[in-house]
């Protein structure tokens, strides 16, 4: 098992990274509880999957378990949710040295890591998170959020996991399309920091897509370190936690504009986000074309999205561009759009005014 | 104007006291700001009262303010309002750099600064409080929180404030009852850490009650000092924090077996609440008669209520503390109190059992 910690002035928490580790994992948590109970919180999917064997791994390391399964959407990851969910905890007499346990996705993770950092102001909380997305991201780094009615993630907190847990076995029940999603925000890291990853993604990325164990948590383990290391020199985002934010405003424009629609999932609504940040790197003469190429390329091999879907191709720049300025990175109506400067090196661009970004966008997608 | 500065690893931010001061508020509040747009978040009574001033202040400062005035009670400090009020913000396109200002008593500070500290996972913002007991307690040390079906204040952050502005001035249309009200929570403060300020207390309690402006801002001052030190200390009550609850585990039963109505409010609860912890203290031997008497006695000359209303004296001590026991400071079911071991004294007595209270409790009541 790999162990990766977490750990800057405020922070300090293990990243802990194997293959088919659930039959322990009442033991592997048991040291980061305050006391001998934990709430899992889990969607319905993973809980018939996985109920049995996390029961009996917390009995065998005699701690109680209580199960909390919640259908969860984009739709539904709002604050009644949220409400519904904390009144579901505390009806169970919950006290501050309770734990929760966030057993599912991305969405899962994000709701049940706000409703934790909420109950009694802030309960302890274990991320287990069960798809390639979430294990590479979103469990890592303490950012929690829920939607409203006027974008995503507009309500959450900071709030860091006292431990993070990553079974590769979990992905081998996962469908090839939330591979590929998840795959997205791991080439990222490559774009970002890491050109080397970037290299050794090249040579070995299908085997992450198509199963090979040792391809997947080596994969895993390079991302979450990148991520640590961003999250650990600016948790809260006031600098370079930014960049992992590559790809992301245009991504949340395409998910918006559809709606939120499951036929464009978030990994690849960031997929074709990606490489429109890498054509408007390359169109505003940052990095070269051989570059860009390489860089679609590898999208391209994998088997990624880089374009628009079909319905949203009819959609003026105009219109997608007013959907970006509604992001929260968006300041005194300008915003800041993370861009390549290498292989392995991303910077923060800040203030592209409305105007600008539509001339570009129209130049790029002409 | 009087300063304070909260500050430790984590915080820094003032606390100014003054009489009279919101003609400047704008100006005054300019300094902390990251942009010149403030949302003032204030109840429907206030704003009435105060909106012309604060708007002049503001204007004179150059500064842009969007007044919400929303209607706050005991039952409406709940998740729904804080989902609303989030929205009415967000709707007029805030971003980070904005800044929330919460204008009101103590339920509009807890709401609007839980508010604040979700949208966009965290903005500035600043406490005006306008009552005496938001002035002395709620508005210093950043509990932000709002009530469940299951309890009071179950939801919430600890979420500093930038500012911290209190004008005395803003008493004088208080009522009396809100006055004394308040004055429990001043009281407090000699009880759990400063005999001398008892001491002043005894002399001058009735000048604050009545009007007397020096004698409000020393003993608001001095609260809030005594407050800041013990946050200073141990900002999420991990400890010595606790002792601020003298009397409150006592009073939020109090206030739940009422069905939190109008003829007991906050304050009056905690008023009784404080007594109950003092004569507990004194049944279980940790203080003596004489210390008793002197406590209850001032509650007794200020006016203060100190014996259970009507209402609740049919209320059984099991249902009492059947009550006591759903207070989230219980943990493992046993109860934690706040004890007095000397006049400017308290200690944090911990694992009273359900038993053990109940027969102290038909002690005392008996």
């Amino acid at each position: 098992m790999k162990k990766i910690r977490l750990k800057n002035k405020q922070i300090d928490y293990p990243i802990l990274i194997g293959s088919n580790i659930y039959k322990d994992i009442g033991l592997i948590c048991k040291k980061y509880l305050e006391k001998n109970r934990v709430f899992i919180v889990c969607d319905n999917v993973v809980y018939d999957l996985y109920k049995k064997v996390l029961q009996n791994s917390f009995k065998k390391a005699n701690v109680e378990c209580i199960f909390i399964a919640i259908t969860v959407s984009e739709k539904k990851k709002n604050i009644i949710t949220v409400a519904s969910l904390s009144s579901k905890i505390i009806s169970h007499g919950v006290d501050r040295k309770d734990t929760i346990v966030a057993f599912g996705g991305g969405i899962l993770g994000d709701i049940v890591g706000f409703t934790a950092s909420i109950i009694l102001r802030g309960l302890n909380y274990i991320q287990i998170p069960t798809t390639l997305l979430s294990q590479v991201d979103s469990s890592v780094g303490g950012k929690t959020g829920v939607n409203n009615i006027y974008g995503k993630n507009l309500l959450g907190s900071f709030y860091q996991p006292r431990l993070v847990v990553i079974d590769t076995n979990v992905l081998k029940t996962l469908p090839r399309r939330e591979l590929l999603a998840g795959y997205a925000e791991i080439i990222k890291y490559g774009i970002i920091k890491d050109a080397k990853f970037f290299d050794w993604l090249q040579i070995n990325g299908k085997k992450v897509i198509d199963g090979n164990t040792n391809a997947r948590i080596y994969a895993i383990h390079r991302s979450c370190i990148n991520k640590s290391q961003i999250v650990e020199a600016d948790e809260k985002e006031h600098g370079a936690r930014a960049l992992l934010n590559l790809g992301h405003t245009f991504g949340h424009a395409i998910e918006s504009l559809n709606n939120y629609k499951k036929d464009i999932i978030h990994g690849e609504a960031v997929s074709i986000g990606i490489t429109i940040a890498a054509k408007l790197s390359y169109v505003e003469g940052y990095i070269d074309k051989k570059t860009y190429y390489k860089i679609e390329n590898h999208f391209n091999d994998i088997g990624l999205q880089i374009s628009l879907p079909k319905n949203l191709k009819k959609i003026t720049a105009k219109k997608f561009v007013s959907e970006m300025i509604k992001d929260k990175k968006t300041v005194n109506k300008e915003i800041t759009l993370i861009l390549i400067e290498k292989l392995g090196k991303a910077f923060i661009h800040k203030k592209y005014s409305h105007s600008k970004l539509l001339k570009l966008f129209k130049e790029i997608t002409s």
